[in-house]
């Protein structure tokens, strides 16, 4: 049951002229459910993408990134769910571009124009014969399919679809975002995650999108963390069209760029929020907000010890204002000249702690009410400086536990 | 219900010359518990401490460090349970101070003489009534109390008390070493543990004392996680009374040095061990060791991020060998130039991944074997190097959430 997560409203997801989706039931790890999707691109498009750090990473990211730089004109994203192809050598390798080649030889492309994405269980092989088996349904209806059946068709433990889109204003021309994302566990993105796949129809030279790709994915995806495991198939993925009709970007130096950034990032924020929301187990939607550090590094590690520590996380499962857990948290990230008496720890707009110590006006009720809610501000002032920063995590529950211990059965 | 831990037999904990140990039941926090301890050292002792690199760390391990570097000989540990005076600020410095003079009144010494140790709940100010009134009647077994019974008074969620003895040559001498320990959640020690004090009657020059006290913690509870918290509080103290009639070591580079630090490993391990066994919701007793690492702080990185990662935990809790998440974790380690395709991955005796995937020779039902077991070996070679390290970790089941949902209940 997830946090204050509304179900996407089919009506309200754009669609982004030059962008077609489809989707199939291929029978991936379980029938009947929506399971393979499509994501066909007319020509002219641009793509980038970031992805996991993890040297275990999938065998389509390696793909990815190989077709990415080849130079090729991307036409198709290729995504499964049940199977992530991930831990599985070199014949996982030959099963992915064997994936691009199948539906290259559909569609009447070249393979090097395909990008895979994978995600489920590590260390299985593909179901190849299901997998090519589904893709003549997924292309038939291409330019049918919505963008809220694609959010379906990519989900794992996830128990909703994820699906945001915005209209902004860029040099006085309304473009359009539409974003898709999946994912609940295994949860805690480096350089990108699970899954995400964001399109607008803005203009934006090729050799930019890369580089708001990244920006997009430090303030959205790579703040937010469910369990601090980093995923070796994590995928953030940005589609420009080109077709909103407004002069080109072609400088990040310009406030076309920065309106852009902040329509891509309008999209990916909610996205990355709706995984904390439906992240496995969750109860409660956390924000770590740590200001007054020296530099965002230094902020992002502390805010990353309060969001991934179990006990911190249990406390406010149990709405137990035990908020040393959080102090201890504070204190052992790694900011090695910390000065603890300058610290000062809110909750919601309770101060709870200043001086090393319990603040002389926290009251225990006041700590109480604020973690009864489900939606909870941890506020974390350093008191060493001007950078800032926002986390996001969930609480730890008994249902992480047993999500976690089934989730193969 | 901790995993193969048998409860420490009294009659074979050995004495110590030299230290006398005395405790009861104060009232901290709950009544009828044994919870305030007191260890007496005869003048000649030389004691040493390695402690928490928290930076919110304890009232009491700031007063432990100024005590120790004061050039006063100690004569007594005071150990409380219940309350931890951590994120307490100066009103808890102040605690700490009075309870160091109220206890060096009563036994006719100076308060510097006197080195406290808190453990429990964070931020909350130690009962200093309470504590003080306990303290005649711990002053008054000391002498006939036993090791055995100081285990107890320093329990907290710990199900069993922990304590270990051995008898070990040193050159061509019979010394003695006993310990005690405490822990059970937010247990990622990093310089030392909860609460450990080991003492023998070992005679070794005190200049020496602090180096051997930090390679037994690296060897012992520095290598040990149940959660990935670093607590506030943690502390391993190695009392040396001298009085075993040996000649006394003063050179590191000795065979007598080494045959100590052994002495000294053979009783801190399993202390360390006993705090994994019945680390907090434990089922599981696993051991990771991970070999041909290019050093030992790259093993020792794959090692924690294996042991940390609550996927891994909850998998071993389910007995599911979903070795993936094994795999995934290695990825993320941190390992940047890591080759995966000469990771080699066992479980027990069974290999389960090489060349990057699954290995030909595995069948699930040898992992699901292994899996199903108390005590679980996960090997990891990663094929760069000749360094190695052991880490150690329990699995995370619904008792986990529960017992640290209900804390402070």
């Amino acid at each position: 049951m997830p946090v204050n997560l509304p179900l996407p409203d089919p009506s309200q997801l754009l669609p982004i002229a030059g962008v077609h989706v489809g989707s199939a039931r291929a029978g991936i790890r379980k029938p009947g459910r929506r399971d393979l999707l499509v994501i066909a691109l007319d020509p002219g498009c641009s793509v980038a993408g970031v992805f996991t750090t993890n040297r275990f990473c999938a065998a389509p990211v390696t793909v990815c990134r190989q077709h990415l730089v080849s130079g090729a004109e991307m036409r198709y994203l290729l995504v499964n769910t049940g199977c992530a192809n991930a831990g599985t050598g070199a014949p996982g390798m030959e099963d992915a571009l064997q994936s691009c080649a199948a539906l290259a030889r559909h569609a009447g492309v070249d393979p090097v124009q395909v990008l895979p994405f994978s995600t489920g269980v590590i260390m299985e092989r593909l179901p190849m014969d299901r997998l090519t088996a589904g893709m003549p349904e997924a292309l038939a209806n291409v330019g049918t399919g919505t963008w809220a059946e694609a959010a379906e068709a990519i989900m794992t433990t996830d128990t909703q679809p994820k699906a945001v889109s915005c209209t902004a204003d860029v040099g006085g021309h309304a473009i359009h975002v539409t974003g898709i994302a999946k994912g609940a566990g295994m949860i805690h993105p480096n350089m990108a995650t699970m899954l995400g796949f964001v399109a607008t129809d803005a203009v934006i030279a090729p050799q930019l999108l890369a580089g708001v790709t990244r920006e997009v994915a430090d303030a959205s995806f790579n703040r937010v963390t469910v369990d601090g495991d980093t995923s070796t198939n994590d995928s953030f993925m940005v589609i420009a069209t080109g077709r909103a009709g407004h002069p080109p970007i072609t400088s990040a130096d310009t406030p076309a760029y920065r309106q852009l950034r902040d329509a891509l990032v309008a999209v990916a924020l909610p996205l990355a929020h709706a995984i904390i929301r439906d992240g496995e187990g969750a109860t409660k939607f956390i924000t770590v907000q740590v200001e007054g550090g020296r530099d965002v590094a230094e902020c992002l590690r502390v805010g990353k010890a309060v969001a991934h520590s179990p006990l911190v996380k249990t406390a406010f499962f149990a709405s137990d204002p035990n908020l040393g857990r959080i102090l201890a948290a504070i204190g052992y990230a790694g900011v090695d000249d910390l000065d603890v008496t300058r610290v000062r720890l809110h909750l919601g707009e309770v101060l709870v702690s200043e001086a090393g110590g319990r603040a002389a006006s926290y009251r225990e009720e006041d700590g109480q009410r604020v973690m009864a809610q489900p939606e909870i501000l941890v506020r974390v002032e350093l008191g060493r400086g001007a950078a800032e920063t926002t986390v996001w995590t969930c609480d730890f529950s008994y249902d992480y536990v047993r999500i976690n211990a089934d989730y193969r059965s």
